[in-house]
C-alpha cells in the first residue's frame, strides 16, 4: 500500500564548498515505514545547490569549487545586484548552473546511488548558514 | 487515498529572459482535490528552461541572463548548427546548462518553495513564443 | 490503482558524446502494466549525465559537446585530481553542470517529451564504458 512521508532537515554549512548529506538523508529514510519508492529533495534557497558527485577523493570537491570560482568569480563587474555582497550574485549563478531539487529511486530502504556517488549540499556563499531541505518520500 | 492529476499550460513568452510561473502553477494546484504530494513540471522544449530563483530583486534575473549571454554568446563561431538563427545553438547550450524538469513537495496545497524562491520559465531565444509545460501532481 | 515499477538498464557508450536513450526507456515503459504516471531516471555515475535535448539535427549534439569541451577542457592545470586521467575532472565538472536524474510525466504509456525532445546519456569520458541507469515508474 503506497504512502507518503514528509520531513524537513536544517543543515548548518561552514562556508563555500560541498557538505555531504548522504548520511542524514539515509537516516531519515530508515525511519520511514516504507522500503521501496521515490525520494525527492528540495533545497529552499537560491544561493546553494544539491549535487550528486564523487564521494571518494576529496580533491574532486575542491576542484569542482575551484572551477565554479573561476567560471563565476566574486566581484565580477558584470553584475548590478551587488548590495548583498560580492559573492551573492555569483552564488545565484552557481545555483542556476546546478539544481536545487532531485529525485532518486529507493530500493529496500536505500537510495539508488552508484558506488562512487554521494549526495551534497553545495554552499555558494562564503559565509556558512543554516540551510533548509524539504524531503518527500512516496513508497510502500 | 493517493491519486494523480495531469495538466498542460501554454506560456507565452515575450523574448529572452525569466518569466514567472509561480502563480499559474499555484492556481492549478489549488484546483486539484489533493493537498499533499509531489508536483513535477516538464517543459517540452529544447531552447528554454525551468528555473527556481530569487523572486525579490529583479536585478538578479537581469544579471543571470547577462551571465548566460556572456558565457554562451549569440553568433559564436564554434557552432555548426546555425540555420535556425545565431541565437538558436546558444539557446540549446543554455538549456543544457540548466534543466527542463523539476519536482517539488507540496504541503497543504502549497509548493515547498523557500521565502525567496520563485518558479520561472527562462526563454533563451530572442523572440518570444508560446511554450508548453506538462504538469503532474500525485498526492492525497 | 497506483503501483510502482523498478528497472535497471546498462547502456554501453562508445566514447564522449550524446547517446540516445529514448527508445530503450520507451520500450521498458511499454512493458509496465500502468499507462499514466511519473517516470524517474537516475544515472549511477559521476562522469556522465542525463540530458533532454534536440533529436533532429545531429549537429546540435556535436555543438553541445564542443561547447562543453571549450568550457571545461581536458588537461586544465586548475585541477588537483588528475590521477584518473586528464579527462576525469573535466567529466566531473560537466556532470555537475548538467544532471544525473530527471522525472517526466507519462500519459497513455508515452513520456511527455516535446516534438523535438530526445532523451540522452551524455558520456563525458573519452573512453566508452557500460553505464548503469536506475528507472522508476509510479502510475496506474
Amino acid at each position: 500500500m503506497l504512502a507518503q512521508f514528509f520531513h524537513e532537515l536544517t543543515i548548518p554549512t561552514t562556508g563555500r564548498g560541498l557538505h555531504e548529506l548522504t548520511d542524514p538523508v539515509a537516516r531519515w529514510l530508515r525511519q520511514c515505514p516504507a522500503r521501496d519508492g521515490l525520494l525527492t529533495l528540495h533545497l529552499r534557497h537560491t544561493s546553494a545547490s544539491l549535487l550528486i558527485q564523487e564521494n571518494a577523493d576529496p580533491d574532486v570537491r575542491r576542484d569542482l569549487d575551484a572551477f565554479f570560482q573561476r567560471l563565476a568569480p566574486d566581484g565580477d563587474p558584470l553584475y548590478v545586484h551587488t548590495l548583498e555582497g560580492d559573492d551573492d550574485m555569483p552564488a545565484h549563478v552557481r545555483t542556476a548552473l546546478t539544481a536545487v531539487n532531485l529525485s532518486l529511486p529507493v530500493r529496500d530502504g536505500r537510495m539508488a546511488l552508484g558506488t562512487w556517488q554521494g549526495l551534497y549540499l553545495w554552499e555558494h556563499r562564503r559565509q556558512g548558514q543554516p540551510r533548509r531541505l524539504a524531503l518527500h518520500f512516496i513508497g510502500e
